[in-house]
């Protein structure tokens, strides 16, 4: 079968590899119908050593299952599912108390040596706690959106649920990638009454605005803080989603924070250290978040995105087969794509 | 009068100062019948620069009304007063959401030039916002733990709070001064189910355990990680209390956090960088705190002094006059005392 694999910084390829097949009796195999390139692969793509056997590449999808191993319970053949970013087993305790991203037998699809969805079909370990039936057909109009619970739009609402989202409230929303703008939907859902993205680019602006957006701070830095100030009547925002990664994301995000409020954070963080440490104890800033248990959060978005309440899938602005892969990579990298969705 | 001036690190003498006295007419005057020594106070005993001026000192006491401005409403000549670490204006929007520490007019009592307490008396800002009356005479027994409500009783409850401690939660408390201790405390007093306390010192280790602690970890670094982690099934504590404000502190406190647990934390941060971000993120752990807002937590302590409940007073093992303020900062630098108490 063919499947995508990072080589090196820049250097992604669509090969031949064997085969996807079933290995424990708790795997379910999957044909990917969509996948997507998520931001975070870009980390890798722009910092990646080189390595003799690759890395396999696509954490998000939904497919149909294809075959299941006899101890699976949940899922059938011909079923439509999501696999979320990270398999789960579903039965530990971290996954009873809804973070499957901290299950004991947690691991990262796309990552670490794993198998990537970007591919042509995908083993899926821990098929019953991982994989996410849905009610409608392969080829029905509401993909794209049911596409985005795989991660960005449940990784946005993380970040919303972790700052404290609710009814009245102001947010800020630093980041106006995929993630960030899934955060101005997860925001608008949950109540806030203004929602402040901070972001640089005109379609991606137009695109947060219509999911609900009140205001845009396009400056950087010491000038965004104070813009975000001004908006707020000199306190900062109660909730603050930190959908980028980056230290300087992050010290914006803490000064942009009322005091006594809180920041989800859901940005890979690509700096070992948290600066602001200061600054955040002396506004009783609360900091939290990390990799969204999407799972957990599908039984919450589903039914909004049946009934037609969101269209995160507003988000992809590109599909490509397997052979545009690799440009999809390049036009995400150089921002000429937002969110690209690959039809193997 | 007299007060405590640091001018320089290890530099501490008792000098005659003007009388303190009303200049606005939101002021009361308070004369100081009990104060204290913090373990805050030891990061400038430690590290300040010679001044000219020098700081007074002393942010935590109990004190009678001497004096009130032409505008003060709560309290009269004559009431015995708790004055919190900081005062607030008691209208201001913070105020009202119940963290004063955020005040629009937050002024540090024996910091920042201000006018410190470890003195005869004391000129208070914002009198009405700040003061709290207590029910009790000068002299009742109960007087040291109502004076822990000025700050170390507080700033143990807040981390608990701010940790989510709640029933049948395990939780473990870094450090084991005088707010560590006050924090196993605040733990049992909200239900915590276990309670380990991260600590060295056997008169400490005999108080936690008289306060609740049910475990005690003595080593340090990767060694206390590991045996936190075996006393609580690997997975570390839900609730992780952070009483010392050192980046190793933190990081330790990080790691023995449970996935999706929070950590409080009130130790005055000394390091600018709060590290172990990847980790706190790849855990989901809420990190929290700040200055306590100990005026507004009163309400809901001091009838748990009143009728017994708690003692944090216990943690007073040293009493001495104003003569003796020196000698008790060097008592607790070098750990002969857990907590001074000053009677001026």
């Amino acid at each position: 079968m063919r499947a995508t694999i990072m080589h090196a910084a820049g250097d992604v390829r669509i090969e031949n590899v064997p085969d996807a097949t079933l290995i424990e009796p708790t795997d379910a195999l999957l044909r990917v119908s969509r996948a997507c390139i998520c931001g975070s692969d870009l980390w890798p793509y722009r910092s990646m050593e080189r390595s003799d056997r690759g890395q396999r590449m696509g954490h998000e999808a939904i497919g149909v299952v294809e075959a299941i191993g006899a101890d699976v319970r949940a899922v059938k053949r011909g079923d439509v599912v999501i696999m979320p970013f990270a398999n789960s087993d579903g039965t530990c305790i971290f996954c009873h108390e809804g973070l499957p991203t901290a299950c004991v037998h947690l691991a990262f699809f796309g990552n670490q040596g794993n198998d990537g969805a970007q591919a042509e079909a995908i083993r899926i370990p821990y098929a019953d706690g991982t994989l996410y039936p849905l009610p409608v057909a392969q080829e029905d109009a509401l993909m794209p959106s049911l596409l985005t619970l795989s991660d960005v739009m449940g990784t946005g609402h993380h970040a919303a649920v972790v700052a404290h989202v609710a009814p009245g409230k102001t947010v800020a929303v630093v980041g106006d990638g995929a993630v960030g703008l899934c955060g101005v939907i997860a925001a608008k859902r949950l109540g806030a009454e203004h929602i402040i993205l901070l972001g640089r680019h005109p379609t991606r602006i137009a695109l947060a605005r219509e999911f609900g957006a009140t205001d845009v701070v396009s400056e950087r830095g010491a000038d965004a803080i104070e813009h975000v100030r001004q908006l707020t009547g000199g306190h900062g925002a109660h909730a603050v989603l930190e959908c980028v990664g980056l230290g300087q994301a992050m010290d914006t995000a803490i000064e942009i924070t009322r005091p006594g409020g809180a920041i989800g954070r859901v940005g890979v963080p690509q700096d070992a250290a948290m600066t602001g440490s200061q600054s955040a104890f002396y506004h009783n800033v609360t900091i939290g978040g990390g990799p969204a248990p999407v799972r957990a959060y599908i039984p919450d978005l589903l039914p909004d995105i049946l009934e037609g309440r969101i269209q995160p899938g507003l988000v992809f602005d590109s599909i490509v087969d397997l052979n545009g892969v690799p440009g999809g990579y390049r036009d995400m990298n150089e921002r000429k794509s937002l969110k690209v969705m690959v039809r193997p």
